[in-house]
């Protein structure tokens, strides 16, 4: 069984420069948009004719903050509460034997940019930005949708939290990325183990620190920054 | 934006020792029966703790039969009939600039086998036999089902053949095959472009050579032979 050196085609810009506050799955928070741009070498538009046909992709993604020299077996999802084991290949978790990571995103559109040629729009990505992409297919729903799938202790978690801003933070932010910015807080970014009503958390989007506290059900926040 | 080395951690038995006859998506065939056998460095029981918990799951491999020096921009989809060209990033072609390969799988079971460990048996799989696998992912269906997704050209063809067998060519494959067989010849394994009510069709199924023709929609097996 032989090795398989494989090569970024792209990279995606997104508002997260870091992992805290990603939304859990893609497709979490529609509202995000990000941009995949192809590297000069793949910057072909043949390459991407007809892809517009298609509402979803999967992207095929280099877990490029979690690699490892080793692996271990098993990992303690922040889901479960961070002290339960499970077994690597049982979760989607970025440390694994191979880094590669699969998120499906909705494909917004194709746009030309001066700079970077043919560029797709896709929203719902959880991905670090600047994350390199090794792969994009179509999403082919009579092969890849499986409503009736089981999915063991990984079910979905739908409670989401009532976001409190002040209407000074909110008008420093470009009006575009505000309704994305309070669907990720809504979507609570703490580790489902941490319940500290005191603790200020910080998260980087868009080019913005957003500082918050959580009090039960309703998320403060409390103060953003411009990096 | 650097290369990533990965390695198999596991390969797939399956009864499709060649390209041809397997079906064009996974899980098409649900009947097909493939087995996952981990390399001896990834043996380990407690990568799959918790595995059981899915009924699905991803797995993303080498399209080892596909590796070439150079990519094409464009591919000819057989099901468009092999001469239009599509986007290579539009398409699920196994010719993409890095070979690799996405399917989704149902798993039916863990199981202890003396002579390797823990294997996988799953359900649907697209794949040759020995083919090299890098990830092994749970299907999550709140963020990997898309039922509404659309899928352009690729729309699902749901035509079948009737196939007819002589009692005896049926006889001298063993009875657990026999099911899945017929299942996979009756998903049509011609290229779309092909229509010769003459010509005579070799597939290779678990160890057998499987002669057959077509007539308008009915699929006649003219000879099985032990490979």
């Amino acid at each position: 069984m032989n090795e398989l050196t494989i090569k970024p085609i792209a990279y995606i810009r997104t508002d997260f420069s870091q992992k805290f506050g990603i939304p859990r799955q893609s497709g979490r928070v529609e509202s995000l948009r990000a941009k995949i741009v192809f590297l000069p070498e793949y910057r072909n538009r043949e390459a991407l004719r007809g892809i517009e046909g298609f509402s979803h992709l999967w992207l095929i993604f280099d877990f490029s903050l979690s690699h490892r020299e080793d692996w271990s077996p098993t990992v303690r999802p922040p889901r479960l509460g961070g002290n339960t084991r499970v077994g690597v290949f049982a979760t989607r978790s970025p440390f694994r034997p191979n880094p590669i990571g699969l998120s499906c995103v909705e494909l917004i559109g194709k746009e030309n940019d001066k700079e970077n040629g043919d560029v797709l729009i896709v929203g719902g990505a959880d991905l670090v930005d600047m994350t390199p992409i090794f792969d994009i297919k179509p999403y082919l729903p009579y092969s890849d949708s499986k409503p009736e799938a089981r999915s063991g202790f990984a079910e979905e978690i739908n409670h989401s939290l009532r976001v409190v801003f002040d209407e000074d933070f909110l008008s420093c932010i470009p009006e575009e990325k505000r309704q994305p910015l309070i669907d990720c807080l809504a979507d609570d970014p703490r580790p489902s183990y941490q319940d500290d009503r005191e603790r200020i958390y910080t998260m980087s989007f868009a080019g913005f620190d957003v500082s918050f506290k959580v009090d039960n059900d309703v998320l403060t926040v409390v103060g953003i920054e411009r990096v």
